[in-house]
């Protein structure tokens, strides 16, 4: 049986210990909102570093307590970089965070995704058409062969990523989380709702990018499923706060930060979710 | 003779459409600033999606509906991905903007944009030096062989450009728009002069960078003539806006992204412009 | 024996040159924090460029009145890069600031480091770790071999590094800022300890790599110490003045441009220092 107040004591537990220990996650991440995904990781209490070089990256993998791994804008590097991180992170046994953004997008991005389904990511994040497009990818229930994926946008509903989202989880044995309107996470037996954020984060660049970072951080100290769950609550409970005084996307954003370090431990656990079996 | 109500109901159109349709301009640009570009693409509606390798850059231009090229931070895998996707842009006669950046600086720079020249983009944004520079280049008429070109900066004001200006539209087919403290905006046979924007868009970098951004964008719905017009006057609106509750240019960049998004079709057509034959 | 007035009309006469001519100071920086380094150095009157070819580099070298390098995310193409341009720096003599950022991580960056000794950065800007480290690595006083940078953070206090910050300005002749809770600046025969900031500080990225990037724009009008001094000076006073008007990292960083930008040089010169024989 499934029981939210645990899950909400771990919650607290990890925006805490974040907070107190500032665990870094380092991260090699797309350049367009590599700015707002550091600021995120620091302002919930984490410590940031992006690199590009393979033995950089190695280092990163090494002296941290995780990993976040973007495919948005590669660059000819990553065809050493990424395979070669990956494999460290098996090696050290350490959580590591994908998104698999634009999957779909050139032979590069497809080629290193597919590699990634023997490395098991610790939990996966993406909007509807890229859990689906990363399921068909990998071969499991509820993917297509042929995604729909528009850019970067999500032209899908959550729901319609269910079955693929489960089935991912159950692949990896980490956690999936599905942005959308309503937030699905999984980690293959359980799935949360989680409720909550704004409008204005499909206007500004980054919602997505910079939840994956912060889920690092909290998989720094947490099981997947709390790390994405936390993370996913936060951002819900930032971005409604945020909505509330900004005038537009712009100061959407800067409040938006305000609020992922204002946000107490309580507050984000007690974020609007639901639970049901997988 | 030119009919300037017809062209404020073709800007009300262009404007309307890209907050209906939300539609990609996939861009090339520099690191720099490439977050201003996606965050200013997104406020006025559209969407944006960043890339570096070739096929990457292929799939943008056909999924787009139109390319917005900036050859700021070169990297050296441009050297490949900026000739082969202009290739595509040709094949396909999809609209493209071009902002020549820091002409002048480094041989790949010079090497590329003379390329460009064949390729005909739809429409050409600079500064006055910037334009004058890439007239001389292409061998057109206003242009000077020697640039002084200073970094980013324009030293020149935008009057002197007006030939430069006239005789790439004439080449190219298409627009183009002269950034300045009055803007100077021309198919060829019109010539626009916009009023507007603020003196703290010469403190925060990448306002003409997203300027082109955002172009693109309005070209996916309008003439190259009507979508440098427009885009040039709702960055006249918004800066003028957002100088009244900027506090310096941190607020200021803020505001001005507010005031993107705020603003309404028919204020951005009622926006100062005067209109001459060319 | 030292005039702290003389310091402080040598601090005025900086900022004022600088706002009043807007020199430009080329940077090879880090994509994390390019955006703010370029608005940081826009914001305190000076002009920004950015690349990563070695040709255009040496172009930004030539045209600039000063470089700024910080070795954050290295891509391949700085093995090239680095060395052609310090190179370039040296037979033209003019002033470059270096930020050492992460060193220690990756060899490319632990090589390039190595070989900048022999270049002699005319200011070195660093936290305690970094300092101590670089130090370290060129054999210098102070410096130990082993460093415990710990990603971009410090985890050391300032005065730890005074030692080796004293022996790099006396080996480079230049100045070396230390940055921390109180700020260290010393060109190997005065030191000053400068006084103010925000602890919002360590929860936005790049208050170092900006602050590196404005220590080169005051470079161009300034000796290395006053340069550095004033820098420093700029940041503490309007880190202290941002903090009163922000509810959060998002709104400090933005209350922090605004600052930059509106404070007069006798405030600047005014922020409280400290200074005593090294």
């Amino acid at each position: 049986m499934i029981n939210k107040e645990d899950i909400q004591n771990r919650m607290i537990q990890a925006v805490d210990t974040v907070r107190r220990t500032n665990p870094i996650a380092g991260s090699i991440t797309n350049s367009v909102t590599i700015n707002f995904v550091a600021n995120a990781q620091l302002a919930i209490g984490g410590s940031a570093a992006m690199t590009y070089l393979p033995d950089e990256g190695e280092f990163l993998v090494k002296a941290g307590g995780a990993t976040y791994i973007n495919v948005g804008t590669l660059m000819p590097i990553y065809e050493q970089t990424l395979p070669h991180i990956v494999n460290v992170i098996r090696v050290m046994g350490k959580p590591w965070v994908l998104d698999p953004v634009a999957i779909g997008i050139g032979s590069l991005r497809t080629q290193l995704l597919w590699q990634f389904k023997e490395y098991k990511p610790t939990v996966i994040r993406g909007n509807s058409s890229e859990i689906i497009a990363l399921a068909g990818l990998w071969g499991l229930d509820g993917g297509t062969k042929v995604s729909n994926v528009r850019g970067v946008d999500s032209t899908d509903s959550v729901n319609i990523a269910k079955t693929a989202a489960v089935a991912l989880s159950k692949w990896t044995g980490g956690a999936v989380a599905v942005s959308g309107k309503t937030d699905l996470i999984t980690d293959g037996s359980i799935i949360a709702f989680s409720q909550g954020g704004s409008h204005f984060m499909e206007k500004i660049t980054g919602a997505g990018c910079s939840l994956g970072g912060v889920v690092a951080v909290y998989a720094t100290v947490a099981s997947p499923f709390i790390a994405a769950l936390t993370a996913t609550s936060v951002y819900n409970l930032a971005g409604k706060r945020a909505e509330n005084n900004a005038g537009g996307p712009g100061s959407f954003q800067i409040q938006f930060l305000d609020e992922l370090y204002k946000a107490t431990a309580v507050d984000i656990a007690n974020n609007p979710f639901e639970i049901e079996e997988a």
